[in-house]
């Protein structure tokens, strides 16, 4: 979990010869439009539960299958009350939801037609990123909707439950560490790639794109790449 | 839906020449084990929540996907319940299922690669029969089990919104009825072959395998079977 402070002061560099002061972001401090990042989460939501369902489908073992069908349902849950803020908001989801098919659509494709364990890596490690990327963007949003997307975001889809099936994979296969280090590494590049798509559609508090200024949207990346790192770490995966 | 009565009286034939007396089932006289049939249905659940998934995935339109995908959603609240009726009993719910995947996965593979409108029939029709047969089997538990489970599958899947998606491809392609009349007639035969499978692990009162007779099972088919033609009644399909 990253830090999801709504208002990290920025950290100038005043050191003689540092490089000019430049305003840091933080993720808290946007404003994203409502309809469009529940649009985006949602869609995303069903992406990642349709893909959930297809890799528990994929099982060998039952007892797997049942542990990812768990996650699979936790997500749809997910998708299910983003679904229902959207409605609440009067708007229909398909809507909502439908500027940001091809998008995630094109992602999804890339992470397709891999391995078993390789798909079981993908949910672990993307629904981690990303859920802890939109629930800070999501802290942005007006009350009462910014506390009940963060809440829906930081609830545990069943994480442990995917680390479970993972070591036991890499317990069985000697080879698949090495595997699975190298798709963690071209997942984490995809990934966030979705989140600099958000960014690029929400504006800062002074009303400038968030993602104009590579240096200002840096740390808000290296926070997400962080913590990637550290799921890969308990994998005993080298990020 | 069809007539559940636990107890329906035998109707003897005792017009002169007609066929010797025989002593017909109602599915709520047998005895069904209790491990067995919940495994039987969780897995067949498990099995349909996937499929549907699946049809919600390859959706075109954006809310038939959320519409279908809502489906899938009540399909795995149904197989979560049952599994947690299983777990309740100290059973692993991966055991309990484990003897019927071989049956429930031959039976989904030969309703595999259809069309996508054909897909949507199978789940409308296959859930319509099986949920319909498997309440009819459960009400022959013992209590509380029976009256849990009835209730877990007389509660609608969404079907009123499968038929929605079907009616709206049917208008606006008129060569699709007969491609869905057709697979309505196909789907039927497999389907009824998942019911006698079950039956023919079921004894009746008197210790009888429920199966060993086909007049005996008769009317119970035929009772599925009337309750299919007014599905496919419905839609304008001829079964």
């Amino acid at each position: 979990m990253i830090r999801l402070g709504r208002r990290r002061p920025s950290t100038p560099r005043t050191r003689r010869g540092a490089p000019p002061k430049v305003e840091r972001i933080a993720l808290g401090d946007l404003k994203p439009d409502t309809d469009a990042l529940l649009g985006r989460i949602a869609y995303l939501k069903l992406s990642l539960f349709e893909s959930a369902s297809a890799v528990a489908g994929r099982a060998t073992d039952l007892g797997d299958r049942e542990a990812i069908t768990r996650v699979a349902a936790a997500v749809l849950q997910q998708h299910t009350e983003l679904t229902a803020l959207i409605e609440a908001r009067g708007v229909a989801s398909a809507v909502a939801m439908h500027p940001f098919t091809a998008d995630i659509d094109r992602y999804r494709r890339r992470l397709a037609d891999s391995g078993w364990h390789e798909s079981v890596l993908t949910l672990h490690l993307s629904a981690g990123l990303l859920d802890d990327f939109f629930a800070g963007l999501a802290a942005g949003l007006p009350e009462p909707d910014a506390r009940r997307v963060v809440a829906v975001l930081q609830r545990d889809i069943g994480h442990d439950a995917l680390v479970t099936v993972l070591q036991a994979g890499l317990t069985a296969d000697k080879r698949l560490a090495s595997r699975l280090a190298l798709w963690g590494r071209r997942l984490v590049g995809d990934t966030l790639l979705v989140a600099r798509s958000a960014l690029a559609d929400v504006r800062d508090a002074a009303g400038q794109p968030a993602s104009t200024e590579e240096r200002r949207v840096e740390p808000i990346l290296n926070d997400l790449i962080a913590a990637h790192t550290r799921r890969m770490d308990r994998l005993g995966l080298t990020a």
